[in-house]
């Protein structure tokens, strides 16, 4: 059996309280966790029908969560949806859609595209210019990108994948921000001609993360082909029902896209008070990059509110939305505090 | 890419109360579902923290999760366990750790392990005696056999794991009713040398087959392979709240399984009374071969209750254990009523 490498290996990311205890033992609990991009607002939990934990989910009821993910994200038609437990665990068979050859994923980004590319057999590379991902016989993307916000326009992805897909590669663009927009730019609709993988994620923009729900839009036949990898009864009972509610819910929808650019718009100014710069994001995260970053990111910590950092690019932070309004003004007090003993803090003679 | 095989295509299962209704439309109301081997005795459901649908799923609870499930099933160590949303899909994962070759499974048997090894790349062919699956890459038995209840005894198994795993192949045992024994010839305990991939379902035995959770157990490093395919976050915040508490819940699985002893005997009581014999099975489900099983199955499902037919062999049905008096009642009713049109039925002169 072949060894991994290190590609391989399993990468840090947010959203451990476990690993936040363990780097800031001494931190006032609980966290407030700011260090995903996950939606705080969740979508209003119910009841689930006992029958959604003890039998098999239903096939009947898997195809009306393919109707309705259609509908709400925009793809052809159901049969143009594969439905899964979480987007993650799809990473690596997208990635194997393509015989192993030259994987780029545009970065910086989600770390998982790599990995996923890696284990499917593809020699990997991150690139920083989209023009050099036509050279890919597998091109990876977030759109709008993680962390850091940017969009590619729908035109010249369009262009890209009618680029791949002549020569048989395989354009692959995550929207699992899309939710929040910028809508126009979402491939979902422009999957029927084959070449394209959108992946959508249901639990960051609902906030439910927990329940394990994505999906893949594609092409007929690769929708049927990631179907016949997942098998029968790979969306669990409570991700079928909170799918199918939430996701037809579209007035709720309409109403948090409105809140969360409120939310955002908050985080700005309470960053800007505090001369942290804002350089991007979506309006579930904020994205930062200044030269005290990782100061910023431990004096957060200290004071128990965890936000993103990156171990290769210690300028860069990503900051997720308050809950409450305990959250926002745990946040403020400790931007606060940060502020106060930085100016405290004894300045160099001469300076 | 490369079109779909037949053997790649879905295949039909118990457990669908829409194609229930498309068979028998004219069936009372609500059906009584014995076409599963999955527990009617639910473990206890519970509240679940908000936490447990909104957050991402916690590093340190999954590692709990695979402690527990060590322990539950005698595996090695938790580094021996790889937890997955069902064991469904884990099974191509695991089907291509061996390069694609020939892949034989013992049978006949649950239908899917023939589909994952074809989507993995594997020639397939289903083997009747087992001392031919020595001949193969990827040999795959069910312990004790869905539907027929057959056990190979652990020295053969370990044999055959020897002679495979001495060429670079690999035994996949899956025991997803072997919560129910006979567990002096389960593997759990002998995946450390590798060679051998044992599969445990949590759904089945537990009665939560929504909640999608299932374990592979293996070497370490394979465990650490399929955890690397599956990605962080594989197993969703329900799956690892029941997971965690009720594979810890020694007293329940006992008492339970004592119960299902009672029902299962109760069962072929029953079925004896109406003179069906009873070939074989396991205590959460009986096997039935006889020439009547096709007409007993249409007569049943008529009367609202549903047992599972197999296509390629009408002669025999797999019956799940009834829930509750009113399911024993119900089904008691139709066998009488099976059996009451069956003598009013016109007789061939001379017989």
């Amino acid at each position: 059996m072949k060894l991994l490498s290190g590609a391989i290996a399993a990468v840090d990311h947010g959203g451990s309280l476990g690993r936040a205890s363990a780097l800031f033992p001494h931190a006032p609990k609980p966290f407030v966790d700011l260090s995903t991009g996950i939606n705080p607002h969740s979508y209003p939990l119910f009841d689930l029908p006992a029958t959604a934990l003890s039998r098999l989910p239903e096939a009947g009821q898997l195809l009306e969560l393919a109707e309705i993910a259609a509908l709400a994200y925009g793809a052809p038609s159901a049969a143009h949806v594969a439905a899964a437990p979480g987007t993650q665990i799809l990473l690596p068979r997208v990635a194997a859609l393509v015989r192993p050859g030259k994987a780029l994923v545009l970065g910086p980004t989600y770390a998982e595209h790599a990995r996923a590319a890696a284990i499917a057999g593809h020699a990997v590379a991150e690139v920083g210019d989209f023009e050099a991902l036509a050279e890919a016989d597998l091109a990876v993307l977030v759109n709008p990108n993680n962390p850091d916000g940017r969009v590619i326009e729908k035109a010249h992805l369009l262009d890209l994948a009618a680029r791949l897909r002549a020569k048989g590669g395989l354009l692959v663009v995550d929207e699992a921000f899309m939710d929040v927009g910028p809508v126009e730019h979402s491939l979902a609709g422009d999957v029927g001609a084959g070449g394209v993988v959108v992946l959508r994620s249901f639990g960051k923009f609902f906030g439910l993360a927990g329940v394990r729900l994505g999906f893949a839009l594609a092409d007929r036949l690769t929708a049927e082909r990631l179907d016949a990898q997942l098998g029968p009864w790979a969306v669990a009972g409570p991700a079928l029902e909170y799918g199918i509610r939430a996701l037809s819910d579209t007035a709720w929808q309409a109403d948090m896209r409105q809140r969360l650019v409120q939310d955002a718009l908050r985080l700005d100014a309470l960053l800007g008070r505090y001369d942290v710069p804002v350089a991007g994001g979506t309006s579930l995260f904020r994205y930062l990059s200044f030269a005290e970053a990782s100061i910023l990111f431990s004096a957060l910590g200290e004071s128990g509110v965890l936000v993103r950092h990156f171990g290769d690019r210690p300028q860069v932070l990503r900051i997720g939305l308050p809950g409450s309004e305990a959250e926002w003004q745990r946040l403020e007090g400790a931007l606060a505090g940060w502020v106060a003993r930085r100016e405290d803090a004894p300045k160099e003679i001469g300076q």
